[in-house]
């Protein structure tokens, strides 16, 4: 087993990510194929001791910047820590790829450079949601701003093989993001899709409003990829106000202080539970190999995690099991069919 | 100045509409009619020591349920206190009208009875989105969900005009929510309305993702109503998930329960922080007069609130600011002219 790994991906460079692939060897069993700047992430990977026969490096020469436009840096920089990695994805030269890079163009290499399952007609984005209960999955979380009902049934049944496969969640409750339960609710996009969705095997339990998205209430959360980003990111900033808000509270004065104080260990587990580190990447479903996409702001722990789930994902056999599954849809006769993507 | 009220909307009846109206009178300088059950309304007014020539009761027989069909409604319930409330208002017998009923019967009701403001294509929710920095609004938060870029740049100018002379925002930040901050993000809907709102004298800043929104960076949150509710409710349900987590830690154990008691009273400014009920309502904007949605699940304290903010909406004559606004639109060629609503 080889986990390919973005050196040069993310916010904060090789010293995030050389750290989180050494952190990582003690929760997974394979090796970690680390691609960029050699003399860089060999100069921080001599900070840490570890087993050395399970980190190497492949020297690229490139850096897909994030102001970059996606398609032309996956077609020009060809020597790039990015594209070199799902080149070595698509020959299996590696298992799984996982990068913090610039999000557009790592799904426009997933398409162009992996290629995506027969059968799919756009591949997604699909993110852990931590909720106080544990952990749902959303799908899309921003791959495909624009839908058609065909690519939002894919979504549900890619995410509900992952919450399956790799989150573990036996027969996941399926759920259409919405703005209301009854059935006639919402857009076109979603009244067909609701429909079409009442006629699979999936365990569909019908629409979910955004009250509840974050109670756990539902395993599976399916959106368009505009409707699942919104929902993503303003989920991370209200909670993120809220702490913010709470920290300030306590420091108000000395009967706060003393009181988060005695609070202190409580409240770290209760962060521990808004963490997204904790899962740490989105893997996009629906190409032909596992592409995990790291958020662009991870700490070397979010990429040990996203390195952790990576393995977990290839172990599980997840995107076999997508083809698999795909290879079994009714011809449903849409548009997007042999569509041009990215 | 007359304030007409529901008294038979939301889920808690007359007991909650009556305190309302009753804790209101100590907030507002007018009257309010009460529209209901006469026996219901008068028994609960019984309980309380008010300023009698301030509250009166219109007796209405039939009341518009939460599961009804909205224009069906409507259109037969001519003696329920919402129907009733409306015709009065298009009468001009009252200056502004605010219900916790059926949302969607309210909507259809304020199009049928009340009529739209020409030259508005869409009539639109416009609700408070608190923040930690005060009071952002966002429009349209649920009642239009499939919108076109003339929509929502109607929405974006009434918002805005409600965020200057209600809320009392000097110039309001008017944004657009989005995916991304460029001007290419989203779907064509959103990529279009961008470059409308570009040529607008509105302050238009941009757009604003997810995780910015409840920062209060900006003032107006312009978004189709299926986006909209979708930030309204998922908000609402992370604050909600974040402090029933919160107190299940600090009831953890008993160095917690001390912690919490110590930070009792700075945590209970944390609440009203996050408290909708410190607004109370929504406006339906786009229609000719004061239109106000209150929650369903509105206490005394947001029917208060409610009220209290409808009077500031007459006296700052937003109605009249809007068909003044609205009469100075370049006119718009787009099919959603003149189409039927409802």
């Amino acid at each position: 087993m080889k986990i390919g790994f973005d050196g040069m991906g993310g916010d904060h460079g090789p010293s995030q990510t050389v750290k989180g692939a050494v952190d990582a060897l003690g929760l997974i069993k394979g090796e970690i194929v680390i691609y960029g700047n050699e003399a860089l992430i060999a100069s921080e990977l001599a900070k840490y001791s570890y087993d050395q026969s399970r980190i190497s490096i492949v020297p690229t020469t490139e850096v897909v910047e994030n102001d970059d436009k996606p398609v032309k840096a996956i077609k020009s920089k060809e020597d790039s820590s990015m594209v070199v990695g799902l080149k070595a994805l698509r020959k299996k030269e590696i298992d799984a790829f996982v990068s913090a890079g610039n999000t557009g163009a790592l799904l426009a290499g997933g398409l162009l450079k992996v290629g995506r399952i027969k059968g799919i007609s756009r591949p997604a984005l699909c993110t852990i949601y931590p909720t106080m209960e544990g952990a749902s999955v959303l799908v899309d979380a921003g791959a495909n701003a624009e839908c058609k009902p065909r690519n939002l049934i894919e979504f549900a049944y890619m995410g509900s093989l992952y919450a399956e496969k790799v989150i573990g969640i036996q027969n996941p409750k399926v759920a259409l993001a919405n703005i209301g339960a009854e059935e006639t609710k919402g857009t076109p996009l979603y009244i067909e899709t609701h429909q079409m969705l009442k006629e699979t095997d999936l365990n569909f339990v019908g629409n979910v409003e955004g009250r509840d998205i974050p109670s756990g209430k539902v395993d599976v959360i399916v959106a368009d990829g505009f409707t699942g980003n919104i929902i993503l990111k303003l989920t991370e900033g209200v909670a993120m106000q809220i702490v913010t808000g709470l920290k300030r509270q306590i420091m108000k004065n000395t009967l706060g202080k003393i009181g988060g104080l005695l609070l202190k260990r409580n409240l770290s587990d209760f962060k521990k539970m808004l963490d997204y580190t904790e899962y740490g990447g989105a893997p996009l479903l629906g190409v032909n190999g596992l592409v995990v996409k790291a958020h662009g702001s991870s700490n070397a722990k979010a990429f040990m995690n996203a390195l952790k789930y990576a393995e977990i994902g290839v172990k599980s056999g997840l995107v076999d099991a997508i083809r698999d599954k795909v290879a079994t849809f009714p011809k449903v006769e849409t548009a997007t069919d042999g569509e041009e993507e990215a």
